[in-house]
């Protein structure tokens, strides 16, 4: 993409109404903007890593089995009264009457509508195990949105709901989500623990909140620092095998949040030099909640025995708006944004420091035709701006590799490659810099 | 993907409610499932289906030069207001008021969000042309929504919007849009005609609807039968070049929808045996308005001279999830849903007609596991249903190649395969079957 071509709206001052930094960046980036409190446009970087976040958070739930629906976003209020939700939720539920009166809401999640759709065409346990999940924009009327897309009012969230014909059946789906989140936080660059969680409004009597550490998390957590060197399951993970040990191996080891954390629990079970206490942000949730829908829904099927069970449920949610600015609260400095590679909306800034000039401009070329050709995505800032200022830019938008073009390394038959995680910066010949990022 | 572990609700009987045969056949066929009146979640076929709609109209809108972005589906009401559309759009509008009592909308479309977005950016006409394109939910509360996914309530429309300093660059942005759509529905596998069209509530001088003809079609059109026949402008179309001519080959034909359409003028120009009357199904529209929205909302650029005018802006509708109903009513038989390729949710239908025969499932798990590790989409019926069925399944859901694998073949060392569109048949070896979809 020619920068000359692209609408990247950088701000030079930080609007006054960001308190924290992903949010302050997000804005200064060019990422989003605000269009009533709490809901905002992704403009073009920015869709471009929602985008790559959303695509990571899929390939993890298919490996893991689960098959991919979309459900709209709205829902029927009478949906919602089977379950005995509708008045529960209070106002954080948007609730809205269409032109004949009749009741819908913008859906704050998916559990009464999923149900409704299983106990539609399921009747035997001969279809289990089953998780279906999708990735929809959500509304919660959040009394102060604030934090950018930490705690928007719309937002885009993933969510997977598990169907097993007993509990048995319903851990290992359990177990498979727990691995495949595991993953997924992993493959985005973030460090992200599972701690025992309280179930709220959804419901059950097992949770785990994917935490990643970060001084601004919203709430304070415990845990055993362990946790935080823990091996990542692979590729190769066999989601129909025994995964209880890749679990048990992270749950042997405290962690709680706030809500649910005992100090004198934690204080007998980690020694002193291991307890962890910081701040976090919940990038995940799953739940076990057995029968809470599926029995007043009347989502049953026949077991072996050929005898009518209420089926067993699980939910388990990413916040893949919200992932945008966890990592960006992980991975920043003074200069801006630092992404990890795989959501990265371009993996190379290609930075022409004097346009106009024949040769640089067509080294500039010559390089982004290479790179692009091979698949590579390469923002060219072909721009007459001053190098200052174009640097200053592409720090900002955190692009992990820079390849700096100007007329006199060509003389000396170089061009520079930044790093923009470490600051690294290496000399190498125009051949070299693009098989760094195109491998012949 | 195994059949025995997927998610494929198909329906024996014809629901009732379903007039039209692309309603019909995405309920049996378990693309959808209604939700609430005009409102679907899409099972695991459909949005497989919807994704590759979605993924091909993205890949031409930036083939086209347009950016992609993501605006939400909330807006502000105070935003209608000030291009004077609040009170205007009447009922189709859904309002909503959150729970500060402020009024909120869910977007029918995206005019003013977008104008709202450029005006906080863009100061100077060197920052022109440009097209912004996001594919997000819409929702207009139609009294009597009907028809499935061709008049929903809820749908999925990409929209672009482009500025432009005057009127010419404007017309070329038109037209730029103009051949992304024709190459769009072309790859798509649809014969699109574009037609003058009425402006309606956008509003602007200067309308096409690309339309689909087929017999269940909303409304009327007359054409110059030559339109169904014109070339496609080819992947290598130079957008930044003089798009005029292939504007021009098509509009120096007479095309008219029934709102527009001149009898006298159509008898005058089309020789009779050219004069094509038929039913269609409107699956774009693309408008120039000018300053209709930037005039009012105070879109302004500086212009070449310093001075300030408002932006002249065009907007580019495509109706994603309406082209899935679109391209069933263009191709089907009474056997159920005929996909063409580029759309079809799984290349391969790979049907075991002895599951439990030890050398039909080694035969099927090897051709299985060659063509997934190739990439090609492959849907295995593993489950113990009796042939007819399984057949019966497949026609019915129209996946374009079925690859047919049983014991009597084996001994013979060949398997079959079948064109879903055709109906052709070969027997060929299993080497043979795999190369002609996974080319070695």
């Amino acid at each position: 993409m020619r920068l000359s071509r692209y609408f990247l709206p950088l701000l030079k001052e930080t609007p006054a109404e960001a308190q924290i930094v992903s949010h302050r960046l997000m804005l200064r980036a060019g990422l989003i903007r605000q269009e009533a409190a709490g809901i905002y446009a992704w403009l073009p970087l920015g869709i471009r890593v929602l985008n790559k976040i959303k695509e990571i958070v899929h390939e993890e739930m298919n490996r893991a089995g689960a098959i991919e629906i979309l459900m709209p976003t709205l829902q029927s209020a009478d949906l919602w009264r089977e379950s005995g939700r509708y008045e529960a939720y209070g106002k954080e539920m948007l609730r809205i009457k269409d032109r004949h009166d009749r009741e819908l809401l913008y859906g704050p999640t998916n559990e009464e509508m999923v149900t409704e759709i299983f106990r539609g065409y399921v009747r035997s346990y001969k279809s289990l195990p089953l998780n279906l999940y999708h990735t929809q924009w959500k509304f919660r009327d959040e009394v102060r949105p604030r934090f950018g897309v930490m705690r928007g009012r719309e937002f885009l969230m993933k969510d997977a709901y598990s169907f097993d014909i007993d509990k048995e059946a319903a851990r290992k789906s359990y177990n498979r989500m727990y691995v495949a989140y595991l993953r997924t936080f992993a493959r985005m660059g973030l460090k992200s623990i599972p701690m025992r969680a309280e179930t709220g409004p959804i419901g059950g009597d097992l949770s785990h909140e994917f935490i990643v550490l970060a001084d601004t998390g919203e709430s304070q957590v415990f845990c055993h620092s362990d946790l935080l060197d823990m091996p990542i399951p692979g590729e190769d993970t066999d989601f129909d095998g025994d995964l209880e040990p890749i679990i048990k191996s992270r749950t042997d080891l405290y962690a709680a949040t706030e809500d649910v954390h005992d100090q004198d629990r934690f204080e007998a079970e980690v020694p002193e030099g291991k307890r962890l206490s910081a701040r976090g942000i919940e990038v995940g949730q799953v739940f076990y909640f057995g029968t809470k829908y599926s029995a007043p829904m009347k989502a049953v099927v026949a077991g072996p025995d050929g005898k009518e069970v209420p089926v067993e449920m699980g939910s388990y949610g990413i916040g893949v708006s919200r992932l945008v600015g966890a990592i960006i609260e992980a991975s920043h400095d003074e200069a801006g944004i630092i992404w990890p590679e795989p959501v990265a909306p371009f993996d190379v800034a290609l930075i022409n420091l004097k346009s106009g000039d024949a040769a640089t401009d067509a080294a500039c070329e010559d390089i982004y035709a290479r790179l692009t050709k091979a698949g590579v995505e390469v923002l060219y800032d072909d721009t007459d701006e001053r190098p200052g200022a174009k640097f200053a830019s592409m720090e900002l938008i955190g692009i992990p590799h820079q390849l700096i073009v100007g007329p006199r390394g060509l003389k000396a038959g170089v061009v520079e490659v930044k790093n923009r995680a470490t600051g690294a910066k290496e000399e190498l010949s125009m051949d070299a810099a693009v098989n760094r990022f195109a491998p012949a």
